[in-house]
């Protein structure tokens, strides 16, 4: 495994996706991770998986982009790898894998994307960067927590050391969409992070880790 | 790079590959490889690529085969990286890259495969270690020939570092499928290694790196 980014480096990290998102993870949210730490981990092994097979349906898809695909077959290829890092720590702690219901967040996001191409491209790379910003975000937030809770040690450092490359993803897929598109994007940009934030914002009724946060009856429940 | 294994690893690895496949590429695609170089390459990058969603695919069905998950998304960031390396050999060569439709290879195993669990995931498994030991197998025949007609000297070593990991998931698939089977399945791998010796001896309309030999009146053309 990578080094763990010191926290000058972190900084320096999250300084780009805090920059870039419109919101920080609520509170409510943060308050319920530390209940939910089965699903947590199952849910981050699916997301992990979906990634991986989010950017090779763009490999099937778009066989003339170059860019797209050496960035894409590289993002799939260390999501896979965390896929089978989180599989290492459910297997240490007794959490069993099974298959999980998503979050609505992906598809709140995914429901707004244009039918024609190249807006339809456009658009998913733009998705991409956000899932993978706030993921980062997530994963920095949700390390802090345990930290401050003085739980999950082994978490709090895989957490950390996550977001470099979901950092790296998070410009990886802003750059495709800003290279392919030729355009000024910054309108379509700003219309999916407003999106987001509904999104972020909107109580759920099963926790995930991207998931809004339960409503209040059930957090106490 | 990982690096080329000697002439006497080289042996040692096909053995099993050799020993598990009912025969050799026939040498009439061989002679035909020789001038199809664009469509053995981007041939070669699409099957990398499936490799990798099929057995990412077979990750996102079968959550509660620990085994399985660990193999085939170690097998998927393997099979992504030579995609990634077949793209530079293609850019090098000034080969482009483009959709392309599959050989009926896959197709003509497929079809056998049963509909009911466990079955289901032993056949492919099963088919998954054919396909596997016959890339390997024609790794090695190509490597071989542009050996012998003094050609392509930087494929000859790619195809020959290729051997280890294609060997690697041909034995990774079977043990898979008799693990996860529990029970003898030598008689339905001989099924299929029969049906195998079928389709890599039945001329096809189209050059592939899977297929077999064009008919001589379009290999004469």
């Amino acid at each position: 495994m990578q080094e763990v980014p010191t926290l000058r480096q972190q900084d320096i990290i999250m300084k780009d996706v805090l920059g870039f998102l419109k919101v920080r993870t609520p509170q409510a949210w943060l308050d319920q991770a530390v209940n939910h730490l089965d699903i947590l981990l199952i849910d981050h092994a699916h997301c992990e998986k979906k990634a991986a097979s989010t950017a090779l349906h763009l490999m099937f898809r778009y066989v003339d982009q170059p860019e797209l695909l050496e960035k894409m077959s590289q993002l799939a290829r260390e999501e896979l790898l965390h896929f089978e890092q989180v599989l290492g720590f459910m297997k240490e702690k007794g959490v069993q894998y099974d298959h999980m219901t998503a979050s609505h967040y992906a598809q709140r996001l995914r429901q707004h994307v244009r039918k024609e191409e190249p807006g339809r491209l456009i658009d998913v790379l733009i998705i991409g960067a956000i899932i993978e910003a706030r993921s980062c975000e997530r994963f920095a937030s949700l390390a802090d927590r345990f930290e401050q809770d003085d739980v999950h040690p082994d978490l709090v450092k895989y957490y950390r050391f996550l977001l470099k490359s979901e950092s790296r993803h998070f410009l990886d897929y802003l750059q495709l969409a800003r290279d392919i598109s030729g355009q000024d994007i910054e309108e379509r940009i700003e219309f999916f992070l407003n999106e987001e934030v509904v999104s972020i914002h909107t109580d759920d009724s099963e926790f995930r880790f991207h998931s809004g946060a339960l409503p209040n009856q059930v957090s106490a429940a």
